[in-house]
């Protein structure tokens, strides 16, 4: 709560923040919830989609940069990624404040009275008591440095750094360095790059040009290179050395020097340039402002009830704010090609985004998704392979399916407009059609040809079980595609292949009272129960697979077991376009009532990762949305809360955050097809201010702690007996009244949700 | 001939452009022999794989920028390729003096008093009257522009200037703008920098920076952006829009104002350090007194008779000349990676050169071969493939096979030293066995699921003919380096499937009385004698395919053929490891002999393509050197002259030419294989002096227009009966005398050159 302050500071100068409804919705908003534990938030100021993350890095150079004290802080960056996992990426263009004398490069401190809130960053450095400041706009980091009194004002602008350095060179996953510049331009700019490659998605060099300039002269300064300073020297010009200066403000003068760092992908001149366009001026509160102006607006898309909860009203902000930080706007800014279309980067993964991130911003800001949808197309044209993640101006890496085609297809469903599908399935039949050869971790479908031949990837290629899984719900999307464009060829091909998870399902392999699972399978057919592993050809070892395995990294690598990142207990049960199937082969409803039961009481349940996501809403398809709610209550009580703690795992640039979001309203997406399951809000009344301009209200009639089940509803006063609505419902505006009680009812029982394989 | 006055005037200062043996070679060396034609050489100065390569680009853009009057010129452009078909690469950042108003763009005007030679290039603008020379270092182009008196002395500097601009977005093998910028930095320095991408290769974004440095200054100026300019405005920052600079020298001072355009593919700070670093000065002769310097250091590697006729001279060190224009050098300019290796760019392509270009740069050069084969060896450790092609720090196209598996065998066969050879094995294995994926066309070897599957590359896949040869020889060159690194399964493995070529042999098939030919082949094992074409489901058309024809572009597209750019006839004899097997299959020696004597005779060969570099040299194994001796004077003298047009096909970077120098000293190299082919020589004499400091000296004895057979020779005063020598033989130093007569003796015909199907 120690924020708290801050946001009643800053609100004074604030009136152009606010929505239409006059609500200052980003004090609901708190960076520091998930900062901590698995959730690697970002924590500084950013714009939605903001090109520009700055924000501390700390020594051991965690994914988001910052960490909490005692690790002292190296500098702030100006690019962030938030809620990763594996590698780091970016970090580039670290600024210091100091005190001392320009005679060394580590200017490491310590930090009080931290204080974040959103756009805003505040610490004071120990032992300098130098206060750091932060906002931002789109392009451009505005730092306010408060010096002690009759201290020297110093500075540090490191054009070398960048997060995840490690000794090996080319390790898995860690950024290497390429080449840095920097050069003093005048007594109130410096200029220069950093350019990097490597980390989580492997990709190559990008480069981060900027601009700094001060409302201070400098009075003396020295550069360095490598390890050596140059004490006058105004440039140091790129030989694959790390590059940075150190330069002392004039004496006198107020103790504030503000400070603009324009980022650019193009040029160093483009990064002054977009200072120029975006922050022209020197005040610190007018570009807050207007940060907070622009997410006040899309903040304000949903308006909670008023008697909602602070904690609550918290929770769910904070969950929409995280959602829209990534992937990045980097329009105008892309360095391979130009196009008409928009430019997105840091899609980090869509395998993670796809399930509810890419839902909620089409529920809240379409075209928005039009534009992240249409970069991707894009993208495909000019790279050749739509990505699944996409970072530093490069594809990679493929965690599972290729499943920006369900992002396509969740577009094409829900009838975004502007977007032109006939190059998106293309788009999405590149992926399913040709393999991407050498580096199967870049893009494309990894195992495609023996997918494509034997109708699942078998055993001998990395993540065979949720590659097998993945693909063939990307086929069902495919499928859908064409089957709305008449591509009837094409879709009975797709129809076909979207049930090839089938053919990893071993039939009647029991394991904990629960029947049928995905089960690995080599390319003769055979099941296997035991797999070899190691390299000695003399005791030629092998490890026994179980539902509940996870055999990395004991056996074999992260990224080469069955499953990426969970178990075929969790797997088994990912395959949102045929539950129906899933349950029949379970054996019926009872059996799957009590394998759910079973997952999730026994935790073999990983609310921290994605593929169970839907999991908790699949008592719908059994006829029991009373038991989705019961359950979705106990996993955002158990796991989610406004602490630094309060994400379970990691955000995943807001996937974690944006299905507790949609849980809160009462609503859950199947991404890919055009409804949402309807569970028992945590919120008495939502509305949304859809952006084409009809509003959509949720109300749970007898909302209380105890009535925690829908037993009734009705559609814009009509009676509506089913547990889940089409998104078209939504967008034409109207009101959904829930009534809810401290008992189930009929409702929902009978109506069950789509069948996917009845496509 | 009308440079020769130049190349008089500038002996003038050249006293350190002469070698340790006192001579001035560069004089023999015409850059214009093959710049009109087919031939497509590069005009302009360069040095030895010389990063600049500034010279004159005309309006319609061809490959190497220069066409022949009356087409006017546009600029001179700082980077070009030469020798190269298909579509162009680079033309970037345009200089062009002018004499006007700072009013409009096209400053495009004619030449007069063209003169060219090694080094340097002149012409006198009309109607402007300005005369241009220009000379180079390794990265900074070097002007002297010459304003007739009372004249305003103007220069444009087009950063949006480009070769190959095609109205249709995307259009294959263009060239397609991504941005430019252009910055007036001081009175005498603009810098900028231009960003490219497409063009033959298809490669992604390349960034060519500059910075131009004058010795007189800048009265006035006007930047543009589009078509727009902005009279005074110091800068024109990236927004995807071509950009430039008129400017205005100040009147008085001398008429001639100097240039240096420095140039970087890192940055353009990085390119004004260049300009200090290599022509720190203003004088125009010892930049050209350098450059030829180095030049002549590398040319007098071979010392011709001094009575060989100046013309012979001329086609010789210009063919040496031609082949060390690339690749080109750019370490220290990689902006992809850091790495003690060695940067090389620009193999254009590797299928072109790996025959004889550089087997000439290992015989003559091998330290630079070596930094060549670690560059290539580098670039698949950081990009994950081999190139068969790279320009503009990508990789792509591939023609036929992974080719540079070759330049690893040849390297390792001649004991190269300081390569890697197991880093080599492990990128020739990334070929043969991963796929490159959904380009085939980038890297790797496309088809080669099915080559792997079927022993041959099926109809249905592009080029499947000259790919199945191509690997098959990539194959023999991994079992050669495997064999000698003890990798005794991978040798075996691959050792077989040298034979793979011979799947596609079709015995007993006839043509124009040969027997026995590559033909197409589909997946069941069919021989195809028709082949479908064209998209009608009615017509069903189809083309009776002979090994005469060239299916491209009237049936396929120019890519999608049975062979690139050949025919069965030339390719079926494109086995440069099993040339006796080729013998055998075709009926023995007598049917092989006359099926050469039909291909020679009825110009069914085609001296301009590569895959018949081998083909002259053939009788050697069936005992004839004195036939392929016959045939290879035969070929020289109708094909290859000092003319304009003096070459018969596309340079190819080099190795139209180095085929010509090889023949002309009298050896031929079978490239990947560790010997060369004796064949009577042009010249009287050579004198290698060796890199290791050995000479080597080719003595022909009765050296006589008549006396066109070798009858006999001495290695080092010993009877030498064989009409092949080892490389080794030639490390070592010594002479080999050749005695010459006028009648074939039986010298040659006894001990074949090796059979490499007994590898």
């Amino acid at each position: 709560m120690r924020h708290c302050r801050i946001i009643g500071l800053t609100l004074g100068f604030l009136g152009l923040a606010l929505t239409a409804q006059g609500q200052a919705y980003h004090q609901y908003v708190d960076p520091m919830i998930g900062s901590e534990g698995l959730g690697r938030v970002f924590i500084g100021p950013s714009y939605p989609f903001g090109m520009v993350k700055p924000g501390p890095d700390c020594t051991s150079s965690p994914n988001s940069g910052w960490l909490a004290e005692p690790v002292p802080v190296t500098g702030f960056a100006q690019v962030h990624v938030s809620g990763t996992g594996g590698g780091p990426k970016y970090g580039n263009i670290l600024l210091m404040p100091f005190s001392g004398a320009l005679d060394k490069l580590d200017q490491a401190a310590h930090r009080e009275s931290e204080d974040v809130a959103l756009g805003y960053y505040r610490a004071v450095l120990v032992p300098s008591r130098i206060k750091v400041e932060i906002t931002a706009s789109h392009k451009v980091s505005f730092y306010r440095l408060t010096y002690p009194a009759k201290q020297a004002k110093a500075l540090k602008i490191d054009a070398g750094f960048f997060l995840g350095e490690q000794p090996v060179p080319d390790a898995r996953e860690a950024q290497q360095f390429v080449g840095s510049e920097i050069e003093v331009v005048s007594d109130t700019e410096i200029r220069g790059y950093s350019r990097i490659r490597g980390g989580w998605n492997n990709g190559g060099a990008y480069t981060v040009y900027f601009a700094a300039v001060f409302d201070a002269p400098v009075a003396d300064f020295s550069t360095w290179k490598g390890t050596k300073l140059f004490p006058g020297q105004r440039a140091q010009v790129d030989s694959g050395e790390k590059t940075g200066a150190l330069l002392h403000f004039k004496d006198g003068g107020p103790d504030s020097v503000k400070v603009k760092v324009g980022i650019s992908f193009l040029s160093t001149a483009k990064a002054r340039e977009n200072i120029g366009a975006e922050i022209p001026g020197w005040d610190f509160g007018p570009v807050l402002g207007r940060l907070r102006s622009r997410w006040n607006a899309l903040l304000g898309r949903v308006e909670l009830d008023k008697t909602t909860p602070p904690d609550q009203q918290k929770l769910f902000y904070t969950s929409l704010y995280h959602t829209m930080l990534m992937p990045v706007n980097r329009t105008d800014e892309n360095p391979l090609w130009t196009s008409a279309q928009p430019y997105y980067d840091d899609f980090y993964a869509i395998w993670d985004t796809f399930r509810s991130s890419n839902p909620l911003i089409t529920l809240l800001a379409p075209k928005q998704e039009a534009e992240i949808v249409n970069s991707l197309i894009n993208i495909y044209q000019h790279d050749g392979y739509l990505p699944d993640a996409r970072s530093g101006n490069a594809n990679g890496r493929t965690q599972g399916g290729s499943n920006a085609e369900v992002l396509i297809a969740d577009a094409f469903v829900k009838k975004l407009p502007g977007i032109d599908y006939v190059q998106g399935l293309a788009a999405m039949l590149k992926d399913a059609t040709v393999p991407p050869g050498g580096n199967e971790e870049q893009e494309g479908r990894g195992g495609l040809p023996e997918y494509n031949r034997l109708g699942y990837v078998p055993h001998g290629v990395p993540r065979a079980g949720n590659r097998t899984l993945d693909y063939a719900y990307d086929d069902f999307c495919i499928a859908t595609v064409a089957k709305g464009q008449g591509q009837d060829a094409v879709y009975q091909r797709f129809r076909r292949q979207a049930s090839n998870w089938q053919n990893l399902w071993r039939d009647g392999y029991r394991n904990h009272g629960a029947t049928g699972f995905i089960m690995p399978r080599d390319a003769a057919g055979k099941w296997l129960d035991s797999i070899p592993y190691g390299t000695s050809n003399i005791q030629k070892p092998r490890f026994v697979y179980t539902p509940l395995m996870r055999e990395y990294p004991w056996y074999v690598c992260h990224w080469c077991g069955f499953f990426y990142e969970a178990t075929s207990w969790e797997y088994s049960l990912s395959v949102p376009h045929q539950v129906p199937v899933v349950i029949a082969k379970s054996g019926g409803n009872a059996a799957f009532q009590a394998r759910l039961d079973t997952l999730f009481e026994k935790r073999y349940y990983n609310v921290a990762n994605e593929p169970s996501f839907l999991t908790p809403s699949l008592y719908h398809w059994i006829g029991r949305p009373d038991l989705s709610s019961r359950r979705i209550r106990r996993i955002i009580a158990d796991n989610f809360n406004t602490t630094h703690f309060g994400l379970p795992g990691n955000d995943d640039s807001g996937a974690m955050s944006s299905w507790l979001a949609f849980q809160l309203l009462g609503l859950y997406p199947n991404a890919g097809q055009s409804y949402y399951l309807l569970n028992a809000p945590l919120v008495r009344q939502s509305v949304l201010h859809q952006e084409g301009g009809k509003d959509f209200t949720i109300t749970a009639r007898n909302f209380s702690p105890t009535n925690v089940y829908i037993t009734a509803a009705r559609l814009n006063g009509k009676p509506f007996k089913q547990a889940w609505i089409e998104h078209r419902d939504i967008v034409r505006g109207g009101e959904l009244v829930l009534e809810m009680g401290a008992q189930p009812s009929t409702w929902g029982t009978t109506i069950l949700p789509p069948d996917g394989s009845k496509l």
